[in-house]
C-alpha cells in the first residue's frame, strides 16, 4: 500500500479535529509557525496541508490575517416537501440563484416518462445555480411540463423561487414524490460555476415533485457541491406537514 | 471556457446513449472501426473515450470480445428500515460481506453524543466491504454499544449479516432514525478496496438506528462506490411498514 505523504496525514489529523469542534467555524487555525513545530516538519509541508484543507473548502485563506475555518457543510434535508427557500434560510444564510437559462424544448424519453408525457411533448428548462450566503452550492437543471405550468416561464423572468414562481401561477403546493442520489465528478463547466477543482466530487440527485393529487409538474437535476452540503433524510423529515 | 476534448464528448455521448437505454445492461458496443466512422474520428479517439467510460464502471472490456454495458447501478433504498442483504437481494443480485475488522475500543466524543453514550464508553467496531453480485459496492464500519448489544462480537464472527446477528441476541427489530448524506473523494485504501481509481466520487452516508422504542444501537458510515450506487429516498419507503 502507498505510503501517506506527511502533508496529507497532518490535513486529515486538521480536519478531523475541525469535524469534531475542537476548531469551530469562523476560528483562526494556529500560526504556520505553530503548526510546523506541533507536527514537527518544516513551514512548506504545512503549508500544503494548509492549502489542501482551503482546497477542499474547509478552511479559507485570508491574506496577512491567517487561515479560518469555513462553515460547516449545509444540511438539506430531503423529505416530503424540499424547498430551497426555506432549507438555506432554516440555516441561517441568505438563499439566492443565478439563473443561466430559460427555454423551452421537446422533451426526451426518460423526462417524457418520468413526468407522464409523450416524447416530444414541450417542457420549460430552468437551469441555473444555488447560491448560500453568497457561495454557490449546486447547479440545477429542472424541467416543467408547459401544458400544466401555463405562464411559469413568464414568471421565472421574475421570481428566481421555484416555490413563489408555481404560487404566481396557482399551483400553492407540490410534493416530492422521489428523489435518487448519486456521486459523480464535476465537469469542468460545473467546476468553474461551483468554485470546485475539475473532478471534485458532486452530490447528483435526481428528483421529482408532483402536485398532491400526484400530477408530476418538476423534474429536477441538481448537482451539489459534494463537501459543502449535506443532505439528510429523517422519517419525520418525509412525513405529511 | 475551456474546450472539451474529442474522446471527451464521444464518451458521454456513448454514456447518455447507455443511460437512455440505447444500449442495455451486457449490449456489447459497436466496435472501435464503426464508432470511429460515426464520429468522424481515428481509433486511437475512439480508444480513449472507451478506456474512460470503463474506468467508470459504465463499460466494460473484455480482451479479444469487446466491451460490454456494465449492469446498472444498484438501487439502495433509504427508508425507515434499511437493510443491506435484503435490498441487494431485491435487485436480484447476491448480497455479501467481507469482514476487515471486529475489535472493541472506547468512543469518542462525537459518537457518545450520536449514541447516547458517555465518551470513552466502550463500543463493538465492524467494519467491512459489502458486495453485490460478488462487486465491492460499500465500505462500511458500523459502531455498537457494548452495553445494548451483549454477545454480538461473538455473532459477528458467525454472521456477517447486522439484522440476522443482532436477532441472534434478541434485538429482533431495528429502525433508521437518521440518514445523512454527502460526497467525497476516495482514499488510496478505500480505492484498492472497491475497486476504483484514487480520488472517484464515493457517497458517504452517516446513519443512526435504534431499537423501535428510540434506543440507538447502531452508528454506520457507509462509502458507497458512487457512480454503482444509486440511493431512492421516497416518502413510501420512509413510512412505517
Amino acid at each position: 500500500m502507498p505510503r501517506t505523504p506527511v502533508w496529507k496525514s497532518i490535513a486529515e489529523t486538521l480536519s478531523e479535529e475541525i469535524a469534531k469542534g475542537h476548531y469551530r467555524p469562523g476560528d483562526k487555525l494556529p500560526t504556520e509557525a505553530k503548526l510546523a513545530s506541533r507536527f514537527g516538519v518544516n513551514r512548506h509541508t504545512v503549508r500544503h496541508a494548509l492549502s489542501d484543507l482551503t482546497e477542499r473548502g474547509i478552511t479559507r485563506s485570508r491574506r496577512g490575517a491567517g487561515v479560518f475555518v469555513q462553515s460547516a457543510p449545509v444540511e438539506y434535508p430531503i423529505g416530503k416537501r424540499v424547498r430551497f427557500h426555506q432549507n438555506i434560510r432554516a440555516t441561517g444564510r441568505l438563499p439566492d440563484k443565478n439563473v443561466l437559462r430559460i427555454e423551452t424544448r421537446p422533451c426526451d424519453a426518460t423526462e417524457a416518462a418520468a413526468l407522464a408525457l409523450s416524447e416530444g411533448d414541450e417542457v420549460l428548462v430552468y437551469e441555473g445555480l444555488s447560491l448560500s450566503g453568497g457561495a454557490p452550492i449546486a447547479h440545477f437543471i429542472s424541467i416543467f411540463p408547459t401544458v400544466r405550468t401555463p405562464g411559469l416561464r413568464a414568471a421565472f423572468e421574475e421570481i428566481s423561487s421555484v416555490t413563489e414562481a408555481l404560487k404566481s401561477i396557482g399551483i400553492g403546493d407540490y410534493i416530492r414524490a422521489e428523489t435518487r442520489v448519486s456521486a459523480e465528478r464535476a465537469s469542468t463547466t460545473q467546476a468553474l460555476h461551483l468554485n470546485l477543482r475539475d473532478g471534485e466530487p458532486l452530490l447528483r440527485t435526481v428528483s421529482l415533485n408532483t402536485t398532491p393529487d400526484g400530477t408530476p409538474i418538476e423534474r429536477g437535476i441538481t448537482w451539489f457541491a459534494g463537501e459543502r452540503v449535506t443532505l439528510t433524510v429523517t422519517p419525520d423529515s418525509v412525513t405529511p406537514g
